[in-house]
């Protein structure tokens, strides 16, 4: 509070250096979540394959990190799974969240930056949850045109993709039925370590939650008013001002317009530009706070055509690059000086 | 001029405060208007089935306000109506627009929000004068690509979709002749209740007039420097801050970057994006003060395929909706409070 | 340094008032460029007659300047040209510089400002050099995915195209080994008097040598921060503060993002939208010193069909034109006064 934001952003900066040192050494973990029971369109467990069809192991490669893809997880359909209220599958997801979690929890304790390939948006909750057991005090980046915060008595659909993050925070606790499936998890996270960014459809349920929480939105209309540069210092300063926390990002690609990300289930008009998104990652790297992250509902079921398909997971492959580093003015790891003819161009000039 | 620029909006906001509880409990009220005598390209007099069939009453009733589709004005071609100058179809069109100001006129004295669905620009005649028989203090927002402030003797084309505001303002008195089919009205409007927004291809005595009567305008470029948030900030100010006054939106789809709005008559590349036209809509619902509106040169002849069509009308339906209302934000309205599993279970969730 | 940014402004403003009257009595002279040796792929030697079937002529004519057109430079293949280390057809690229440089260096000095059509980036060399001649003090504008300023030492391509500002500056000189084919020029522009606009691929040889330079660039990331106003302002106070000089524009296509310019040889995701675009032409052509410009990497063979081609050209024409004046708030040139009804009718209207 007796801090200007300046000042903070000085100190901030200053603690980053270290961390930032931490994160460097970090290497990668891949893991594919194959999944799609939270929600009723068939497709999108195939979007960790179309993810890394369009390239993402060789990317990152290109960023000097050691990759370490851990294949798809093997998730099964319970045979017996009555709906729980309206809601389908739920001890589907909740043993395949499960799962996740176990796996998620391995690969940060190991060291690894985990990047999780959905599936659907369900799966944030094992994903988050793993990540909460080795990182007790993250924060969490939701980047979604949804809120995905429904309960099971406010969601009109039922689907749990779209109540999520009910599941995580503490102070839906009381509100929560006891839905099967689920009994090995507890909320964990203060919705004060949650921003979202990108909502444009909202459930009137999820819109008394947030304001009745008091949850940091930046709906697409906020974007319009304050800009991507100014959102993304808000989001920062709100949760990492009075500590550096270990960042999860759960990036919805229907965050995006649906220009630019076709292939996917619940699409909606206004999204995220290009630009944006890489903006909104590039801040998150820069950081030096990125843990683990989650890219989901890329379907490629959905799309119209090869194109609409290949630019989803093309789309998802650039968020993932971006959030690990890559960068839009270049790096000069390579050089530490101009070359010049006389000296180098043997030793440079194969 | 002694109120700062923010006291004067705390001042408006509180007025609006009133405003906008009786806007709240209008009605809407639908007029098609399937005319094109203001353009010599056919096809922009089926506008208003398309923006029906892209399904407006169905998303105005999810918003809650009683619907009334009065369907659509029967205008005739008159027979004998010899071009004025260079202007053709001077009588069909005064007719047409003496038709439709009585219908708008009854609809705003009804009580209701009166949303006129083009037919070309040159109904902005007849919908605004309507209009202003009900609401003689309205104010006007020109949302649009072009001016349509062209004079006869100013404009290069002769069509009367380019000369609409030319007709309302009455410091344009002395310069319009008395062109046949419009001895039934008179210039009404000051220039100084009048604001463009999204201009970007004016012709040489539009700029003039534009300059000489001082006009606010905000063209794309405008919208390059300012940002939109700061637009309708200036917009808005300048129309409401001595008085609140009843808006008559008039809303040209042509507005819009032909790649969102391709089935209209004159595409103009450089307009604005999804986002900036909702968030213009939502910014003007915000007002409370929102009694009329025009959405006009939906073409559906003109889009190259069935998806052009589709999507222009549907664009249409958006800008709609937006001003009445519907927003990315989300509402309460359904709830009074977070539903709790044991007490609420068996009612809510049938 | 005394002076604050404002003050600056204003000062500008007076001096370019002098300024832009000289560069208003100019006449355009087109350059037609036909090569495509910069680099590996065929096509964008046809880029001249992509542009000029846009109809690029026609729309310059309209902003009431004399155009001359002077068709297309015969560019020659040198039968012996055996590569450079790795880079390709050193002396035909030399030479077709060479020849480019004259006739430029002609054009301007006979008072025309020079648009130059390419053609491949490499051509940046000879047209910079040979408005150098006639303009010793000239600053360069460089609008571009890419910064182009590799020497073959850093180069990972080898090709030419992607080295075209090494050439020219003055701080690179003991960097460049001796190219065959590139004896008749010198390098020349100080690193101060150049700025970058829209870079997002920089390879790490580029990067290392721009933040050793200090040169002034504008990412899309900068672009993303700051807003394209803002970049244009402080560009043209970087350049233009302590003294007018003349501009070279040298805009490459690709600078735009690929869903507007998708035939080009090296296209990027997340460039400039067309309002940026225009709006930095728009800036430059208002400060009155806009000299000579290249409008490069058109590649008519890269369309995937002819609608692809014909936006890309047509948006080289449209960055000309705005260059050279053409207005998104119109101009008044025609226009005195309103003309009225009794007096003008007669005399305005045939």
């Amino acid at each position: 509070m007796a801090l200007s934001g300046s000042l903070l952003r000085v100190f901030r900066t200053h603690l980053r250096g270290a961390a930032r040192q931490h994160v460097r050494t970090h290497s990668v973990a891949i893991l594919g979540a194959p999944f799609s029971k939270g929600q009723k369109r068939r497709g999108v467990e195939h979007g960790p394959k179309a993810i890394r069809d369009a390239g993402l192991v060789e990317r990152l490669s290109s960023l000097e990190y050691p990759v370490h893809d851990y294949g798809d997880l093997n998730f099964q359909h319970l045979d017996k799974d009555e709906p729980f209220m309206h809601v389908p599958f739920p001890r589907t997801v909740g043993r395949a969240n499960q799962l996740l979690s176990s796996a998620v929890s391995r690969a940060v304790g190991a060291g690894h930056t985990c990047i999780m390939l959905g599936g659907d948006h369900s799966l944030a909750i094992g994903s988050v949850e793993g990540h909460a057991q080795q990182c007790p005090d993250l924060c969490l980046i939701w980047v979604d045109a949804h809120a995905d915060i429904n309960t099971p008595l406010t969601s009109p659909s039922g689907n749990l993709h779209g109540q999520s993050v009910a599941f995580l925070l503490k102070e839906l606790r009381g509100k929560m039925p006891e839905i099967p499936g689920f009994s090995w998890m507890k909320p964990f996270l203060s919705s004060t370590d949650l921003v979202y960014i990108g909502l444009r459809d909202v459930d009137p349920g999820e819109y008394y939650i947030l304001k009745n929480l008091g949850i940091q939105c930046f709906t697409m209309r906020d974007i319009d008013r304050m800009g991507i540069h100014r959102v993304m210092e808000v989001t920062l300063d709100h949760l990492l001002a009075r500590k550096q926390k270990p960042i999860h990002l759960s990036f919805d690609i229907d965050a995006f317009d649906p220009s630019l990300a076709p292939a996917t289930g619940t699409p909606v008009n206004g999204g995220l530009t290009y630009r944006e998104g890489i903006y909104i990652t590039e801040e998150i790297h820069n950081t030096g706070l990125l843990s683990a992250m989650d890219v989901v509902e890329v379907n490629p079921v959905l799309g119209a055509n090869r194109e609409a398909v290949k630019a989803t997971a093309g789309l998802a492959v650039d968020v993932i690059a971006s959030s690990l580093g890559q960068t839009r003015e270049g790096t000069h790891m390579a050089f530490q000086e101009i070359p010049s003819p006389k000296v180098d161009t043997e030793k440079l000039c194969l």
